[in-house]
């Protein structure tokens, strides 16, 4: 996973260091599309996916808007999940789902590229280490523990009994809107999910199982396949049709017996 | 092959599935960019490109509107290949050039993943079965015979024996303009392909064999290189140049003699 | 590496008759965006990256504006690299690297598919010839050798003993403007690279080690991760910020010692 994008040949460069280091490697692309620079959106979409991998994936990360300073650089295992990445702060959901064993930070050079850009660790740090990883060198082979990582400070719903004000925090490609509100937050104010979604001067009034339990073009909220409450449209870009942005608040609350026999 | 984009993690997550279930899995991307919810535009893309792969090849196809709701899922063998997707035409054309030798209804829980969302059955339901399928586990164990798959209405050439009225139906990477006139329909109003072409106020009078035959920059019509009639600039987007979209009407006429004398 | 994009299957196709020949074939994706056509382009992205590759890694490369015409394909062994396209500059480069040691034209047409388009021979050539060569056929069963491969003119910076003038060459995802002026080039005119860095309406007055050495938002000049002369912005679009372009000029002096003290 990485800012790189796809029209360079950063992400090549990565593939044919470490293939040159650890010819079986097996390597899958999670995204190259991560804004540029945005840890926080490549903390998120790493958290929702890494769990879908094997144990003893290898996982690496390079978001990484300090290159070239003194920021560190870790190799962490969380379970058995192996993540290379800049200490910047992108294992921050990681470590909230599950506890980390160890951490160490890269200094061994002996595992880099002989030469060490000043802007392109991608490809001369981090790549050779995950590569020498996945040959089975131990993480204590590169450099000391620690256990002091840097997490950042997301955005967290507010929760209260009567309501949970949260906010649109990913946008994806078909415009669905994915909150920052987790279906476990969603059971503290009703249970049984009764529950009305205000955002913008819109509001649905129920959550929805699937989309297609909607006319199509129409605007729903549903438990997203993440496990968070979604904004979207059937067969359609909640985004353009609902006008919604990244940061847009979200207030969900209970529909109250009496409400629900009103409006029948 | 999915509408799922690459700026999610979604491919992503299928393919960490996909690995957890068969590690030796090989996975090529066949693309993800078909527009949302296309079911038209994936089924002619993937008839274009399936045969290309090697026997025994399993192929997975996730465009999908009606995921969560009662539409069926299969798995189809055509030849020597195995298709997985969800049963809403996406077959269409591939059992137009080869015979389905069976189907079934994907309904063995036993292949899914343990808890199944209501929104990406891509990764939940399709994944698995790919990969289970690709460890060899038979079609019969994932659910019974089906024969009844559902098929697109999809646009087919006018054709008479002094001309084919086609149109527009996929416009490539580099704005050539594929209609949906075939090779063979060609050769029913003039075998020696003596043709005229008209489309919006433009005519093409001749075929050409390939984009370099024409000065840069200039319109011509070739058979394009999956038999069907193409619209091109050489060096250039016909698709801007000549202002053409998604389903314009494109007539084909014989040249007949006399007119051509004339034209000398 | 292609032009090929990633909405089509053009490459899945390509992938698919690789699979088809040799089914242990690895492969890797170094970029499909090549802008359209642009030999220039694929030319200078193919030498930034290649070096990073195993030995014996077959590098194909379909930039191909003269498909169907007759112009050459070829093979071409460089160092321990293979290299597999058309005869029209791409290596012009690569070749400026590391001696050729052999080519050939691709004329032996058993290693071609059976039916060969005259639009598409990445898939119906260049893949196939490169699946071949994979599985050990050796370069000269393809053809017989040539040694006037095309040379593609490409701006080369005009050096002085005062200045070099030279030009953006590349805008990466970024937005950071690649130049024309290698690390070498900047060494001539002061060895001790103290610069000042002149382009549009603005000047940059020392090189910078790495994009965070200066404050967010700034601009900056380095040296890229491939050695050239880099304009960029620290976690910003150097393109937008700075309104660059391809072709752009870019002019560098030396810091004479007077001219230091006087600003001082």
């Amino acid at each position: 996973m990485t800012d790189f994008g796809e029209q360079d040949t950063y992400v090549g460069a990565m593939k044919g260091v470490i293939l040159s280091i650890c010819p079986e490697a097996k390597m899958i692309d999670l995204t190259h599309r991560i804004p540029a620079q945005d840890i926080c959106a490549a903390a998120l979409q790493l958290s929702s996916v890494y769990a879908y991998f094997p144990p003893e994936t290898i996982h690496l990360i390079v978001v990484d808007p300090g290159v070239g300073s003194q920021r560190r650089s870790i190799i962490c295992q969380v379970e058995n999940h192996t993540f290379v990445c800049p200490d910047n702060g992108l294992l921050t959901l990681v470590v909230q789902q599950a506890p980390i064993e160890a951490s160490v930070a890269i200094q061994n050079k002996t595992y880099f590229l002989p030469q060490v850009s000043h802007t392109f660790h991608g490809r001369d740090i981090f790549a050779p280490v995950a590569a020498h990883l996945a040959n089975g060198i131990p993480m204590s082979e590169f450099g000391p523990l620690v256990t002091d990582l840097r997490h950042l400070q997301l955005a967290k719903p507010d929760i209260s009994e009567s309501q949970i004000k949260g906010e649109i925090i990913w946008i994806d490609h078909f415009g669905n809107a994915i909150t920052n509100i987790g279906h476990q937050h969603l059971q503290i104010i009703d249970p049984e999910l009764k529950l009305q979604i205000n955002f913008r001067d819109q509001q649905i009034s129920r959550l929805s199982e699937s989309y297609s339990t909607v006319p199509v073009g129409t605007t729903l909220a549903l438990i997203s396949s993440f496990d968070y409450l979604e904004i979207s449209v059937n067969q359609g870009s909640a985004s353009q049709i609902c006008n919604l942005s990244l940061g847009d608040s979200v207030l969900v609350q209970p529909i109250i017996a009496t409400t629900t026999t009103t409006r029948r």
